[in-house]
């Protein structure tokens, strides 16, 4: 008999490539990990390329033919049973300048992909939501209950975009799906984020770290291992109904962006300045903070190992080590 | 000077041509009609024709190209100051069969407004969404904070992907936007909906009424002289706030699709059989019951004229004698 298979866009990049990491190592599936290589990097992928157990398919699945040729082709290896979707424009400031990166790369390929399983079929699908869909944050710790719903970035509007069309898709097509709505993810390989953008400017100019905005935003971190721990978790119950959305978080209220700053200079480049901007946001569309209620998967018996300070400290190191190896006399920015 | 310039998209449709007809009528503006005559209805504009104060413009808004010329001309007239969008697929169950329907005709047209209103401007948007965004009825009424939004149709789904993607470009680009969320509503001149298809039904065949579902679907109606009444109430107030969604109904909790059978045969066709199909709902996303609170809108001093019931009995009426009018032959359906 056949594996079943796990089909995973965007399974080059920083969280896909985690996972990919996890399934593959597993066992029981076929995993076919998909990505255009715009914000993955093939050579996150390359232990895996010998194992019999492995696909990558260079493709982009915000394009039609693409996205069907994908699901004919990963089906030819076995029923597909789960598809992951992580394929998305990572990088909240570039939608800001350029909507259409966010409209191709978050919200059509969610439409398109669906599209193709709808000829395909796939029992359950995972998406990659956001904390950016909840827009401003309250008082009040944000709920998957919580409303309205008024995302501040066209990353998060694309976010929220596609969850209500796998909503409405759900309905028509009796699959399950997961809206995993993920809190900010450290960790490497890092292709963008907060300490991975630290670690780049300080090994331009190790005297200077200019920081977005006031420095005062307040957000919370998951660890990449803790996410993918979740994932798993979530993937291993049983359905809890047809459409699922799901915060994934730490269980504190998060960590400033000042904080980091002063975590990332003391690590990677002590006693170089930390210069802020004068705005209580980095930039149009950042959200200055947010709290995040994760009661709903700590009731399935998932916890997180590590909080926001914990999961900071780890990531740094290990970016730090990423960076120092991607670029010639990074080393000597290197903690010893 | 200019008078400044209203430019309404789906202004030849059921509620536009409604709009249309009041704002004209008020005069302090040039108002721009702009329709794609899929759903609208050029005829429905004739009475405005020779009036210095109406233009209209034959334009697809879900084409880029399109937006901005009708953006450019519009701005030829005067300053833009507000940006009505109510074009839309109006026919639910189309965009079930078909998704690509209610993204283009739903999304890609808001996308392509905001993109067009980027470049030229306005000062407040008012979005025709819809209470199909909540998806699922539950027990408490639905307030402008009730989540998750889940919607059960692509027409639904369409709509929450653009409050969303309205909500981040309102940050981006600093004019107002509300989010209207639309019940039901009825009167003339009907393009679609129950009352219309129950009217069409039985000109066909004046003995027999077959109803979607078993009938027992609870929802509320708004007659439309009370939606145009309270559009016009909210943009003569001042602004609230940046994005600002609002529910918008009748303050009861609505009439059963049955009742509404039993008053149509009892007004055109009395006598006729009506038999009824075995499901809690009519179609896929069809949604069997909701429950509005229009708290929020009530606090700014607007209220509704008409119930559910009386609006729905006041459209039967109206929607009797326009397809009397649209049909030979069908006066003999009409209650004398």
């Amino acid at each position: 008999m056949k594996k079943k298979v796990t089909l995973i866009f965007g399974g080059a990049g920083f969280i896909g490539k985690n996972l990919v990491d996890s399934l593959v190592l597993n066992g029981e599936r076929i995993v076919i990990s998909v990505d255009n290589l715009s914000n993955g990097i093939s050579s996150h992928l390359r232990d895996h390329e010998s194992k019999s157990n492995f696909r990558f398919i260079y493709s982009d699945c915000s394009n039609p033919n693409g996205c069907e040729q994908i699901f004919s082709e990963a089906s030819s290896f076995g029923p597909i049973e789960d598809v992951w979707h992580l394929a998305a424009n990572s990088d909240i400031r570039a939608g800001t300048d350029n909507p259409s990166v966010d409209l191709r790369d978050t919200f059509m390929t969610t439409y398109e992909i669906i599209r193709a399983l709808e000829k395909y079929g796939a029992r359950r699908f995972y998406f990659a939501s956001s904390s950016a869909i909840y827009g401003e944050g309250r008082g009040l710790p944000l709920t998957e209950s919580t409303g309205p719903l008024l995302p501040l970035s066209n990353y998060g509007a694309m976010k929220l975009a596609s969850e209500a069309y796998i909503s409405a898709s759900t309905q028509r097509l009796g699959f399950t799906a997961y809206l995993l709505r993920f809190p900010n993810v450290v960790g490497v390989p890092a292709t963008h984020g907060v300490i991975f953008d630290f670690c780049k400017k300080l090994i331009q100019n190790p005297s200077v770290l200019n920081v977005l905005g006031n420095g005062s935003q307040r957000k919370c971190y998951l660890h990449v291992s803790d996410l993918i721990d979740a994932l798993l978790s979530v993937a291993s119950n049983n359905d809890a109904g047809s459409i699922v959305p799901l915060n994934i978080g730490p269980s504190d209220r998060g960590v400033t962006v000042k904080w980091i700053a002063e975590q990332v200079v003391s690590y990677v480049s002590p006693g170089a300045k930390i210069i802020y901007g004068t705005e209580p946001r980095g930039w149009i569309g950042d959200i200055p903070s947010f709290n995040y209620s994760i009661d709903k998967i700590l009731a399935t018996g998932w916890s997180p190992k590590y909080s926001s300070e914990e999961a900071i400290k780890r990531a740094i190191g290990e970016v730090a080590d990423q960076c120092a190896i991607g670029h010639s006399g990074g080393g000597s920015l290197r903690h010893s």
